[in-house]
């Protein structure tokens, strides 16, 4: 298993480093001059800075390229029907928690945190960082996802009024494949994952159950040492013609 | 039924004019020195500055506020089934158009565009502009929507390989109420909203058929300019307890 140690904090952009060999100081007295100039650590992961965040045009000089990555997506299993028994606070102290895990999860695995809707966020592994087992690394984020949250979400629940705290739970889903990456509106300058592969992460993240962590045959076959213990169940998924034989992964 | 063209473009930010009645130029000479500093339109809306945009605490003193605001999702129907049939180039052609043409039909009705992500987004009404009819404003938006994206996806529709262009359509859920507005995770600086009105208007939107504007008794309620034509029909929403009667908004 990887290690669940956060990655180390990186003196230079490593999204620019790995997409352009261009050394963007992020941390440290050179990195000074550039944050004057508004590039910082970017939102997605503080290893990466807003260059790669924002100027993926810059970076790439395309509009959208086709790359090889993993895609995650996460969410609260239960949360609509929680948001109607718990209070505005609780609730916002939930989004946060569950948020802030799943994050520091994902960057210890050199992902990066592309959407937060809600209860809900989409990763992205191998872009702008490289990471050529990407797919392990993004199931290795699952696993962490699903240990941080559940004691954070049980500490929650027990204290949220008329919540039931056996059904608080995160469901995650990870599929790998050749996905569009780039500016897919005019007035957005963040980049984004759009194709096939990421329909499918977000199918098979609405197919997992609390703490589940659902991935494609694709995934399974290239993360052995994270399936000890899964289980296999065949899903029909919206928008796929084919019915799909999903692995669980075991969390614990 | 309300005006049509894009809204005037303000010399100063309209979030923190309303919200502060803080004057930030964003357009004209004045504008120069707070471009300098970094300080710019905003993409969620070009009416509003990056102030509104990333800094809720420094705009409203406190990390998240109670507000009555009007929620907006879109989202392209059958857009997973597309994806699996039409080439890459073509789904992030559909995917911008869909964006760009939902960003202006919001912009022109004063909401911002808070979240996208792929096929979807998220729009708000009533902040960070007040707009005291905020309920019509989406509902009006949704209108242009739906008339907009139509002609826009036909065409895009009959270049597809492949693509049956009667499939393609656009789902649009509106739904108001008091929400939690502000910043949900300690690592993000961008403000979004959440509560049950948000899930309500999510769940409104995957209701929805192509071409069809779904909203809330609550919103119907309060939009009668919009309800000539309208049907109802009583659904069941995942997450919430009741069925709800909702109503159809004739879009054409």
């Amino acid at each position: 298993m990887m290690s669940t140690k956060p990655r180390d904090p990186a003196l230079i952009c490593l999204g620019c480093w790995d997409q352009m060999r261009m050394p963007i100081p992020i941390r440290g007295p050179l990195s000074v001059p550039f944050r004057v100039c508004g590039i910082t650590q970017s939102k997605m992961n503080p290893n990466i800075c807003t260059i790669c965040e924002r100027s993926f045009r810059y970076v790439k000089k395309e509009r959208h390229v086709s790359v090889s990555a993993t895609i995650l997506f996460a969410d609260i299993r239960g949360y609509t029907d929680m948001t109607e028994r718990m209070n505005q606070m609780a609730v916002s102290e939930l989004v946060s928690t569950f948020q802030d895990r799943c994050a520091e999860a994902i960057w210890a695995h050199d992902g990066i945190v592309n959407k937060q809707m809600g209860d809900g966020l989409m990763a992205i592994f191998n872009f702008p960082i490289k990471n050529e087992r990407h797919a392990s690394a993004a199931v290795a984020a699952a696993v962490e996802i699903q240990k941080s949250c559940k004691s954070a979400l049980d500490k929650l629940g027990a204290g949220g009024k008329d919540a039931s705290p056996n059904r608080l739970g995160v469901g995650v889903g990870v599929h790998t494949g050749t996905v569009e990456i780039g500016e897919f509106s005019t007035f957005r300058s963040d980049f984004t994952a759009i194709g096939s592969p990421v329909n499918m992460a977000a199918r098979l993240e609405s197919e997992a159950g609390a703490g589940e962590i659902v991935v494609s045959p694709e995934v399974a076959a290239e993360v052995a040492e994270h399936m000890m213990g899964a289980t296999t169940r065949v899903a029909t998924l919206k928008g796929f013609e084919e019915p799909v034989t999903v692995h669980v992964v075991a969390a614990a």
